[in-house]
This record gives structure tokens, C-alpha cells and sequence, in this order.
């Protein structure tokens, strides 16, 4: 990421005991309020991988945004070994998310992030959007249906197939309290969630302004002219919108 | 339409026998070879309809493109009434549709209508599109299969779920031969197609470039911004391909 352009801080928010360890990239000069994208990572991934960072640097870099990741459970520096190797983690992460109590927990620590983050003294957060892809969207819904400080969101790459039956039926009730704007994104080999059940969650979403665009692929195959339509649709919704704080 | 940009023209094409009715839509001036998109009108629609002429307007005031329509089997000039009544040809399509040869009589029909509007002296036809949504999907899938001069596509608003199982099994297979790039729309409440089996369809297309896009509200509700995404999509593919001809 160039250093020149892109600002890099580390930050860790308090949620219930628990320490949520976290990054903000944030242009280097910034002047009034600031849109911020919070990026929920991928499974085995964590809150440093390419994923967020390339993501944070197209927002920073290209759209003068702010963006911000935190550590998923039992991810990162969650983990004492530092989550560096995907395979450790992604077990892991298989067996934790057999336990629906998993999400209330995420959304908590996604609450406090964004609490932490609108009330930095030295930069002013405006309007707040979500990235969040298949981990992302199991974590990020749930997040979002009690939070109405994000104005839009680009989720996708989960469903009802592929998911414990208590996790689900988590997710769905989350997933019908949703109401921000969102692009929903599936992929049609996919080899973890079969796109019918995709189509299943997306219909879950209560929120009327939403769209789901399905291409042609591997669960992490999204094509890059989609991802980078995505971006724009985030991007574009953002600056149409008003800040949250 | 505006006629000072637009030049209409009806022909017939000739088919094992049948008369094939059908417009064409050309730019007033034209100099080179001309984009064509043939038109696939929905079920109880004609040629004429404001769908079709719309699209028509768009193509050739906006992009300088021509277009092209004929009226489907039981619509329009194809009956003794005009087909002016959209609830008894509907009635007479739903029955129409039960039988599956229909499928192979409309597509050669439109075989017929493209060899003649090739063949055309006083103007050079570029590269051809197919656009059809609806019944025009029921019918352009099974003359996408055997034509390899049409180079893209928009589909949609067809599915498994509400087509009789013979029908069913010709356009399914006919859609596992289709090879052009494409976009398929489907509409989440679609009170005719269930969006499960528009998924189901757009899974048997065996081309590779291929992309759906869902969106909220009923069959005939396809977003303003999602059809004009569309005709960019078509406009897009084929500036960047070659003539048919």
C-alpha cells in the first residue's frame, strides 16, 4: 500500500470484556467528514490479509474513503498463534460457527469498533458502509440488522445450504431486520454454498432496495469487473447518503 | 419514435411455407455496417408494442444500431384480429406453449427473418444481438442454439417452475447449446417464474460468459436502471466483436 497516500493505525475496541483488535486506513490528508467502509474478512483470512488491504487501498487511494477491518473469531490476533496459517484457522472456524452464538458476538464487537472509530478526535467518520463476503456476510448480518449507522452494504458468497441449522436460523431472522441498500453477490460453482441457497438468503433480506448478481465460477472466483462494479455501487451509494454521527 | 432519426420498415420473411410479419427499425442515415438486435417480444405483445418500439427507439436514436422484431407464433399480424387484445392471446400463447414444437417452428421463423435482413441491398448489417425477455427467452434460446451469428445477448424472466415439463425438457437443452455472452434478469417476486427455477435455467445455459442479475418486484417490474444496464451491456459486446456477415 503506498505510504505517501494511505495512513495505517492499529486500533482495539472493548466489547464486553474482549479486546477486538482492529485496522483503520485512513487518507494521509483528510479534510471534513471521511465515508468509512467496514470490511468483514473472509474465513481464514484475518483483519491484514490481501483481500481487506487491496480492498482499503482502492477505497483510500482512489475515493479519498476511510476503511476499517477487525479480527473475526478465533481469526488473527484473535488466535495466539497470530492466524497465520489459513488451514488451522478455517477448521476452526468450521466448528465455531456450528455455534449461532458466535454471530451475536461478532455483532457486538462490530458495535464497538464503529463506536470506537466515530468518536476518534482527530478525523471526522462520514457516512459508514459494509463489505462483507462470505464470512463477511454470515458476521455482517447480524451486525447489521441492529445497526442503523450503515447506509449500504455489499454482501454475498453464503447461504442456507452449507450452513448448522441453528446457525441459520440465526442468520435468517438477522437477515429479515436488514434494511440498508445492497448489491448481493453469488457465484454459480460454487463449491461451499450451492447457489440456491444463496438465492434463499438473499431472499431472507427484507430490505426492498437490494440486487443480487450471480456470475460464473468458484466461491472465490468473483470476477473482477464484478468486484470492482461493486465497489463503485458502495462507493456511489455512500456519497449519496448522509453521515451517521 | 422520432422520425426524422428513425426510419421504420415492415418486411416478410418466408419460412417452410409461413409468412414471418416483422419490423425493422433503421438509423434515417447509415453509412457502413450497422449493429442489429433482433427483438423478442413478450407473451401477449407484438411486434408493435410499446416494449419492443422503445427498445427500438434507444438502439437506433441513442447508438445508432438498427433493430429488428417479428410477431411471435399466435401474436400479432400471425392472427386474423391483430392481436390487439392482449387477454385473448395470452389465453391462446398459454395454450401455444404446451406444445414444444413451437419452439423449433418460432426459431426457424427467425432464422428466416435474420437470412433476409443479411440479405438486405441497401444496407450492411454488423454485428447481431438478441434481446428477449419473457416469451422472448422462451423462443430465443432454442434459435440462439443453432445460430452462431448471433454474438450476445440479454435473457431473462423464463424458468423451470411455470413451463410444462415437454416444453421444459426442449428449452432446456436447447439452452445447454447456446455459446454467446450473455446477461439473464430475473425478478424476485415474479409471480409467473419462481426466481428458483430462472436460476434452474440460467444454470443449464452452457455458455461461459454469462452473468444473472436478480432484482425486487413483480414479472413485468424490471428496474429502469437495470434494463438501461442491459441494453449497455448488449451496445458494449457487440462494438467489440465482428460482423456476421
Amino acid at each position: 500500500m503506498d505510504e505517501q497516500l494511505v495512513t495505517e493505525r492499529s486500533f482495539r475496541a472493548q466489547a464486553d470484556g474482549r479486546e477486538v483488535p482492529g485496522t483503520l486506513w485512513l487518507p494521509t490528508s483528510v479534510s471534513g467528514p471521511v465515508p468509512l467502509v467496514l470490511i468483514g474478512h473472509g474465513g481464514s483470512q484475518h483483519k491484514g490479509s490481501a483481500g481487506p488491504r487491496e480492498l482499503a487501498g482502492v477505497l483510500v487511494r482512489d475515493h479519498g474513503f476511510a476503511a476499517a477491518a477487525i479480527d473475526g473469531p478465533v481469526h488473527g490476533e484473535r488466535r495466539s498463534d497470530g492466524g497465520l496459517d489459513p488451514a488451522a484457522v478455517f477448521a476452526d472456524h468450521r466448528a465455531d460457527i456450528e455455534h449461532p452464538g458466535s454471530l451475536a458476538t461478532m455483532a457486538t464487537d462490530w458495535h464497538a469498533a464503529l463506536d470506537l472509530l466515530l468518536g476518534m478526535s482527530d478525523w471526522t467518520v462520514g457516512p459508514v458502509g459494509y463489505w462483507g463476503l462470505s464470512m463477511g456476510t454470515l458476521y455482517g448480518l447480524p451486525f447489521l440488522a441492529r445497526e442503523d449507522r450503515v447506509r449500504a452494504a455489499v454482501l454475498g458468497l453464503w447461504g442456507s445450504a452449507g450452513t448448522a441449522p441453528d446457525t441459520w436460523a440465526v442468520l435468517a431472522s438477522a437477515a429479515s431486520a436488514v434494511r440498508c441498500p445492497l448489491l448481493f453477490l453469488a457465484q454459480l460453482e460454487d463449491q461451499l454454498f450451492a447457489p440456491a441457497g444463496v438465492l434463499e438468503l438473499f431472499t431472507e433480506l427484507a430490505c426492498c432496495d437490494k440486487r443480487m448478481h450471480v456470475n460464473v465460477g468458484l466461491h472465490g472466483e468473483v470476477p473482477a469487473d464484478e468486484h470492482a462494479g461493486a465497489v463503485t455501487f458502495l462507493v456511489d451509494r455512500l456519497r449519496q447518503t448522509q453521515p451517521a454521527a
